[in-house]
């Protein structure tokens, strides 16, 4: 028996489904086998795991927010067109293909949080419930990467389309489109971080 | 001594910088350390790292051609003003925010890209020469991540700006811009794939 190292540590794991990892300083020839024992917590959420899971959750519920309020200011401009100014510029977003893609965005968003949220609360009381767990971090980490694009690229076209609009008869539509433009870059920012979040997950779950 | 189950992992480790792992199938009641043993390989790059070297080099590459392309195919118009209409609209770039916007993109993505294009060359003769290996994860993943949205929303600004624009005084410039703006998309999708190489290395790293 070659003479052993400072420290030995024994993994043992075998047909039956309980593994354990005991680590022993050695003085003598064989080690003995006693010192900490760690068995892999049986809780069905380890700590750290739980609060990646509600900071997830609450990224989400936030972007599903902001995209809400988003589309929600468009919108809003639609039922109440300013009959001062009913000239041949119809104030509502739809004329204007800009924030008709930003307001598209807004809502595929929207929809894409919820969707999330509501499968982050069901994920709590019984986990992987809807989808498999490894299927719900790629299409997690893959959406949230498309969607944030998404956003910046409303953001940035209805930017530049609320500079280029300086007509009075559409002041309300623009001044909505600003409030718009903000909740949707926002809301992009707040993704980004979810996005990473969902990276994070996705690599623990690829690198074992 | 607890009877043992059917696999030991010995990791023998100590002073000595040299560590190793060891399994047994083990029939007897003592562990007897034989079987394969693995030491971490002492070359310099392991096949797999060199590979996702090698492979991040060429998408940086070809991310600074493409956005060297879609800066130049809106700086020659500069050079050659078509003077037969020679009117108000001046059909320089300059003159539009938009193009602007996404000819300075396209700068800075050629700028970025090409550094790291230099890092990635300087990195195969000597590791680590400029920066450090771990500062330069985190510098890649980040600037990956903001170039690329800087791309996507340049992007969007330049095809909304085409859209509207269909004077014939300006028709070169507009084919420019679409020239232009397919060169910076591209360069968009490019540099996504780097950017999920480049988190992908950074994960290693902060996984070990």
């Amino acid at each position: 028996m070659k003479e052993l190292k400072d420290h030995v540590v024994v993994i043992t794991y075998g047909p039956s489904s309980e593994a354990s990892v005991t680590a022993s300083p050695v003085s003598q020839q064989t080690p003995s086998l006693f010192a900490y024992s760690v068995t892999p917590s049986a809780s069905r959420f380890s700590s750290r795991r739980a609060s990646v899971h509600v900071i997830g959750l609450v990224l989400r519920f936030i972007t599903m927010v902001l995209c809400f309020v988003s589309a929600l200011s468009l919108a809003v401009n639609v039922q109440r067109p300013s009959k001062r100014h009913l000239t041949q510029n119809s104030s509502s977003f739809a004329s204007y293909p800009e924030l008709l893609y930003c307001f598209g965005v807004a809502v595929i968003g929207f929809v894409y949080t919820s969707l999330q949220t509501f499968k982050g609360v069901c994920d709590i009381t019984h986990r992987g419930v809807l989808i498999s767990e490894p299927l719900s971090d790629y299409i997690s980490f893959i959406f949230d990467q498309v969607i944030c694009y998404l956003l910046v690229s409303s953001s940035s076209v209805a930017i530049a389309w609320i500079q280029h609009i300086n007509e009075d008869a559409i002041k309300t539509l623009r001044n909505n489109s600003i409030v718009s433009v903000s909740m949707s870059f926002s809301a992009f920012l707040v993704l980004t971080l979810s996005g990473l979040l969902s990276g994070y997950k996705l690599c623990k779950r690829f690198m074992w």
